[in-house]
């Protein structure tokens, strides 16, 4: 009478929204699992194979891509990134959230894919930053950016803003505390969904 | 930006199940507008017009049913019932939430009213009780009431709960406590819908 599948819960915006940090204290919190990307790039000093990435080869990379078995994928920087579909729905029918902090695209194919599971899982949030004052303090860091780097990461953010609109969910940031509370909420009401209960 | 049109909460689930509670304590803590109801029934003592009910003369009600101004209307115990759409139109059109306690036929005649204010608003939650049994203890009141109204009560609130599929949110009675939190988190989510703002 009460078990359900997961949640599976993208959140979008664009960097200085606080969109990782709250991805992050719910999945820290054990409320969910945050998805881990697959990716060509050299792992960094510390970085665990399996935990902040599953590291592969170009040439295993492109076996899956090519098999469909990535859920959304993206070039950055000339490195591959991606979530596997498998393991994001071996959670989802195991009764687990997960959470997805990726990009706009990304975002777009996860809600294009016409898999039932990964359909009756998908929510979708838009963090959006509390104003452009607030997002360029946000993103002029600690005072050791040039100008132009800065400017980039401003014209970047404001480009993935216009994007708000085709998500279901749209957060205004205000504090962390009020950010996390409305996150909690959603999950908790997305947890109610009458779809999601077997 | 921020501007967004009020959320109509429908509230269905069988008389036991402390759905009312639940809504009495959203409207009392200023959250939402609890819907007022017209009735042709004649006030209780103690009850005030435009407070408690809008108290009607079948004339007066008959001309509202025909000029299609209710929501949704019912017939309980030879009285009837309604909700006027306008009023409740007013509300969400200014922003502020409306919750209404109404039965399984009610919200089957608010989820399929064509106005699109209505449509964007709408959002339905069923309150089951957490088990048979709790239920008959909460039905049984204080002991005063004869077995057979005790039974005709449970028969007809599991009739009701057969219906909590139509819904797109179900609770789980447990708590008190426990309840509210959740329907406060569900207030609380709807209020991010991209849907909703204007």
């Amino acid at each position: 009478m009460s078990a359900r599948t997961g949640i599976l819960l993208v959140v979008s915006g664009p960097s200085g929204s606080g969109k990782t940090t709250l991805c992050r204290k719910l999945a820290d919190s054990g409320e969910a699992h945050y998805s881990i990307s697959c990716t060509t790039r050299q792992p960094r000093p510390g970085e665990v194979n399996g935990k902040d990435y599953h590291f592969l080869s170009k040439e295993e990379f492109y076996h899956k891509l090519e098999a469909g078995e990535f859920l959304e994928h993206a070039v950055v920087h000339g490195n591959l990134y991606g979530s596997l579909k498998t393991e994001v729905i071996s959670y989802l029918t195991g009764g687990t959230d997960v959470v997805m902090d990726i990009d706009v695209q990304g975002a777009d194919q996860v809600r294009s894919c016409p898999d039932a599971d990964i359909q009756r899982a998908f929510v979708d949030l838009f963090v959006m930053p509390p104003s452009e004052e607030e997002l360029h303090e946000r993103l002029s860091g600690r005072g050791t950016d040039s100008r132009e780097i800065i400017d980039l990461r401003m014209a970047n953010a404001l480009e993935e803003m216009q994007h708000w609109g085709r998500y279901a969910y749209r957060l205004l940031s205000s504090s962390r505390e009020d950010d996390y509370a409305k996150f909690q909420a959603l999950v908790a009401a997305e947890r109610l969904r009458v779809s999601r209960i077997s």
